[in-house]
């Protein structure tokens, strides 16, 4: 199987050209160790410092106000680890939704743990938060309110500014996960009154192992990593230059071709939707139709094992997902999916395909032609649709 | 200047070229993230575990005893805060040195503040821990025992073996931040009854960003990263790939060439050390002359001002440090030098060079010869030194 057709970039993406040759200077002849005192660790330090400039620029920050970490996992732990350690006398309380990221949810779980009491918001049938809810929610003991921007696995945007405005009115902190978000679509945390933002580099052709978290000046936050004054000595450690400098150009790119990929990318996206609702019977669009990720699909099919239909597209030469990538190996349903309600059986037959920019209609097409036969042929293998036809009858 | 010799191989190394090669194509063709369930990740999948298998072989672990991380700093930060925060009802006092990095003794710093004990042993003039005295500090309610296995600015290797029996002794847990020494001497976990140990990618020729943490098999220690199932469920976040690929290589290398480097690299530190000495005035090794890593040298020149002569070196293309690359831009001395007993004023006089194996007999013959005149040069323009020549009269 030479065709390669990649769907999957809710998981992760491929390193942009243009970032791997930005990258190489610092994996090669620019190893040097930026808080050195020599020429080239001095360069390099600028490079850094121009890095954290062109991320900041991005969602309408102050440099300062942006710090390098691992990945969006390390972002969110320390968001809400650093939140709630750090503003504990004001109040133990904490927001969050049922469908977030394992990395707020379970980080959630460990501050449960250590005695914090936290608030898991319900979302309707597409994934979104009801911000009556959220502000009804709110005690005087509440010190953060953490809601995603965009959901991984059903693309549904959340009412960020909205969210924003009741945090600021109640002088709570707001933290945003925006993995999936940033990059694809503007963010401006100035606007959305955003004090917190989790951002993962791989997510937008950056590499693995980078991130930043964006800290509103003046917010206060425990540090999550002790050591050496990196990071305005706020998250110690050696920086990964050659990631960073890698980073800063991915979303370079990425701003300079949003509009553009956003515009292409909805198309694709929603001639896929079309066809699939249209061809294959007993489906169903997870998420929201409009308050959705450009590069998001994700649907439902009655009777189909999810993981079936991964491994029938595998052979086909196609990379597509079940739910979020961070929780394969486990047998347990989606719980965004179970979230927006859906029963067991059906989390289990749902399909997640994430385009991108090199994404093209040809592949859409592939893809679209494919489908119908693979899930006609799970389905014949199914006793219960030949139950369902049978009653039918 | 065109002429450039790199000294400063503890603040960091340069990506070898082969580890580059081997990184590679993880930044290129083989972006997928190993969680997923399509056949290219699954072989990107394969390729760390056979990564966690060369690395886990070098140490005498299993790879299930591997865990992969950002950094070094963060590796002493789970090993710390982790064993602290699971183990807290057995107790709440922790031992450490006086000498350890920052990321070390932040860390502590972080726990005394949550209301731990830290006992932060005194070292002797050559930055040896007493096995007696350490001994001794151990009580009922001691959790852990942190001290390092070669120290970042002198290069003084602890008695880890010694330590390791006392803390099997009394039942206690061992962590060793081998951030310095980690692939430049030979380490075995079992052999030295180690429980955690913490370990940078960049220190031995792999890129920042990477760097594990060994937890021997049945340590009580909390998750420091809360999210999704990687890394055993254990520290989540999608995994560095192309990093790791590149740390397993960097490893693999090092381990093969080690008894050559550590040869040659001990031929080169005696020759710069012996002329240094004997060539300059009131100059005096700061470190234990023979528990010494290969590749460390730091000399005190009395009268002399630490940054001048980093400066006066730059001007020469030669790339040096005075203490640790992490604090710089601090004026504070360093807390090794103190903690050996130097008074302020010669703590800031002092001089690290940490070679590697790409350093040649001509380099340090290069630095041998020009040194003196500088020396002589600093300490012609110091009112102390001025003073002292005339007193001495």
């Amino acid at each position: 199987m030479s065709k390669l057709i990649y769907m999957d970039n809710a998981a992760t993406t491929f390193v942009d050209k243009r970032v791997f040759d930005a990258m190489t200077p610092y994996l090669t002849d620019r190893c040097f160790n930026p808080s050195s005192i020599y020429d080239g660790a001095q360069d390099v330090h600028a490079d850094l410092d121009n890095a954290r400039d062109t991320i900041a620029k991005t969602i309408g920050a102050t440099s300062k106000e942006i710090f390098f970490t691992s990945c969006g996992t390390e972002s969110d732990n320390w968001a809400i680890k650093g939140i709630a350690h750090a503003n504990a006398e004001k109040g133990k309380h904490l927001i969050t939704s049922k469908i977030e990221h394992h990395a707020v949810l379970h980080s959630m779980d460990a501050l449960k743990k250590e005695g914090y009491d936290i608030t898991f918001l319900d979302v309707d049938e597409n994934g979104l938060v009801d911000i009556k809810k959220l502000e009804e929610a709110i005690r005087p003991d509440t010190i953060l309110v953490s809601i995603m921007f965009a959901n991984n696995e059903i693309g549904t945007i959340e009412p960020i500014k909205e969210i924003g405005e009741i945090c600021h009115k109640h002088n709570v902190y707001f933290h945003v996960d925006a993995v999936q978000a940033y990059a694809h679509i503007p963010i401006n945390v100035k606007d959305l009154n955003i004090d917190l933002l989790s951002v993962s580099g791989h997510k937008f052709n950056a590499m693995k192992g980078t991130g930043f978290l964006y800290i509103k000046k003046g917010t206060k936050i425990i540090n999550y990593m002790d050591g050496g004054a990196q990071e305005f000595k706020k998250r110690a450690g050696t920086e990964n230059v050659a990631g960073i400098i890698g980073m800063a150009k991915a979303t370079e790119i990425a701003h300079n071709e949003m509009n553009k990929r956003i515009e292409e990318e909805t198309k694709i996206r929603d001639y896929i939707i079309d066809r699939i609702l249209k061809e294959i019977p007993y489906s169903k669009l997870n998420g929201d139709r409009v308050k959705r990720l450009p590069n998001n699909i994700n649907i439902g099919f009655e009777f189909v094992e999810g993981e079936s239909l991964l491994l029938s597209l595998n052979d086909i030469g196609v990379c597509a997902s079940s739910g979020s990538a961070c929780t394969s190996g486990s047998l347990d349903p989606s719980h965004v999916l179970l979230a927006i309600g859906l029963p067991h059986e059906k989390a289990h037959g749902s399909l997640r395909l994430t385009i991108s920019h090199e994404t093209s209609m040809d592949d859409a097409k592939y893809v679209c032609d494919n489908l119908p036969p693979i899930v006609e042929r799970l389905r014949s293998m199914s006793p219960l649709y030949e139950d369902f036809i049978k009653n039918k009858k």
